[in-house]
């Protein structure tokens, strides 16, 4: 039942694949704008996903799935014989668009392996782009049954509505769909566990309150903004019960890189005793990284925190702007997937997890 | 000769009293506008205080007390039978301007003590300015010798140049001379103890980006700014060996109301093994509070946070703007006063600070 709530209370969306285009909502431009852009070009989508006119880890995997899509049309339209060497320019503008999501290194393997696997006597295009809708379509999937498993985390721990508290953007619009961590706060608020969602502000690019305070109270979910400075005040104050967010990429020890400032609340909610979760796809997890301390840490520019609507505020002084940071998984209670939930991660626990079938 | 260095080091000033005007350099057009303003009226003081104009609990302290010796100049003139009864409405719009920081109450009762001293028989205006000028060069004084108290903690602990952390403005624009942590960190770094100072941007009001690294850079002080989120990631990293801070008040038992997120760096602080000192004026402790819960928080307008710069950034959603929180005594290495050193602060150790005479 939840499922078809869910469905019904879809209204936001990231990106759209319709007449051999991609279409991104702008998300430079939230709330005051909805502006849509239709995107030809790898090297467009990529340069999009650099200046985060599409974010979250699922979604910039999605669009550049999609990228290679485009890229593989383009080429095979020009250059039939050769196309898959031309691709690999495309491949590497995509990949170098930005470091620290490993969904979009997944999405761009995916592809990789789809084109591998293709025979060379016939028109590669139909299975490529059915390749990257089968990617969106399973994103979608994977939020709708992973935000059941979390309300039912949830559910075994409290019966009264909870106060919770969000960082960054990790609904629809970081998604090809109902969203990571808010596909969690939603599908719990339908099942009337939700009393407040408190939504840190998240500098400098502001997703809480320009993003996840527009996805909120759209769809009409009890909801306060904040300064992400406010947090402890908030959970001193016992107004906080769970802290829910996304990932952008998750080491093999459980270690959680995303975006900067979850570090600090872990640390802070488990000083509180208030419950931690992260939520994310299994195209989150990488595997291949030991723990957190491999993860690449992007740092942005300087710009982002001296100026604000293009005027600067700040003195004349340099800023250090990393934008994610690295959660151990010990100050973690549980991470919830696709594949399932893993209470107080580590290494065996995602070893196992990502052993077993897809569930989904 | 840290003193003589200091003095020389003096660029900024909040404000000035000059031709019977109060002067406040504008806190919310910095660092992009200099621009001062002359105040003749209680009532247009205490906006300015309001109006965050003038902040920083010193400063407000020393702004209000000339607030009540322009309206004793006005009322005199005017109304020199009865100038003392007139008077009270004043104290009631000064001490109405701002809630949290004691220092604005403390200097208004400096105000209310001396007139209540003085004779009927003569001209009172000499000796309530001079008053107010004793309570501006005294907190000039308490900067300057605090300072050199701080500075001796930190030789104590370090022999090598320390990575420092603050928090909010509260260098000279915050107070009536050197500042409080601010002159702690400026002193440190005239002896050679400072690699960098790493200052929070401090949403909403960016006292960080706009005040405290005007004043560093202006100085030639290596400093560096970042979101109030990369506090943990830093201390993470190792990059942070120091958290100074000022404080709005600070009760009986040693807890500290300071700027919002003082509390989350403390917390955070503690994790990482990091001191954490707390550097204010004995004008900021107020022993009538028995502890922490007992300080009023301001919460102000939501605007703060909803626009910047004029501009609607966020959704349509509420916002929960306190701008203060309490930091409890047992997260707080060291307070450092005029008066004293007090390490690991408790209810004995603050009423033995106050029970001994002024050492400045």
């Amino acid at each position: 039942m939840i499922r078809e709530q869910m469905l019904a209370a879809e209204k936001v969306k990231a990106l759209e694949w319709r007449d051999k285009t991609l279409y991104l909502l702008d998300q430079r431009l939230l709330p005051q704008q909805e502006h849509w852009q239709g995107y030809k070009t790898a090297a467009d989508v990529a340069l999009a996903i650099r200046e985060m006119r599409v974010r979250g880890a699922p979604a910039i995997g999605v669009a550049a799935a999609f990228g290679i899509v485009l890229a593989a049309y383009q080429h095979w339209a020009h250059n039939a014989a050769n196309w898959q060497a031309t691709l690999e320019a495309d491949f590497a503008v995509l990949a170098q668009s930005r470091p620290t999501a490993v969904n979009l290194f997944w999405a761009l393997q995916e592809m990789r392996d789809c084109i591998a696997a293709l025979g060379d006597d016939k028109n590669p295009l139909p299975a490529i782009e059915a390749q990257a809708v089968a990617i969106l379509n399973d994103d979608r999937e994977a939020n709708l049954y992973t935000a059941q498993l979390g309300l039912q985390v949830i559910r075994e721990a409290c019966s009264t509505p909870q106060h919770v508290m969000t960082h960054c953007n990790t609904g629809a619009l970081a998604t090809a769909g109902f969203g990571t961590a808010l596909g969690v706060i939603r599908a719990a608020y339908l099942d009337g566990l939700v009393k407040c969602v408190h939504i840190n502000e998240t500098r400098p690019w502001l997703q809480g309150s320009r993003l996840t305070a527009w996805e909120l109270v759209g769809e009409g979910i009890p909801s306060l903004l904040n300064v992400d400075s406010t947090a402890a005040h908030l959970m001193a104050q016992g107004k906080i019960t769970w802290v829910i967010v996304g990932a952008d990429r998750i080491a093999a020890n459980g270690d959680v890189a995303n975006k900067i400032g979850t570090y600090q609340l872990a640390v802070l909610a488990r000083h509180h005793q208030v419950k931690f979760m992260v939520v994310a796809p299994s195209s989150t997890i990488d595997m291949q990284l030991e723990s957190g301390v491999d993860i690449p840490i992007e740092e942005r520019e300087g710009a982002e925190i001296l100026y604000l609507g293009g005027q600067r505020v700040a003195a004349q002084i340099n800023a250090f702007n990393p934008v994610f940071d690295v959660t151990p998984a010990d100050l973690i209670d549980v991470i919830v997937t696709e594949r399932g939930i893993v209470t107080q991660p580590n290494k065996q626990k995602m070893q196992a997890l990502m052993q077993q079938s897809e569930t989904s």
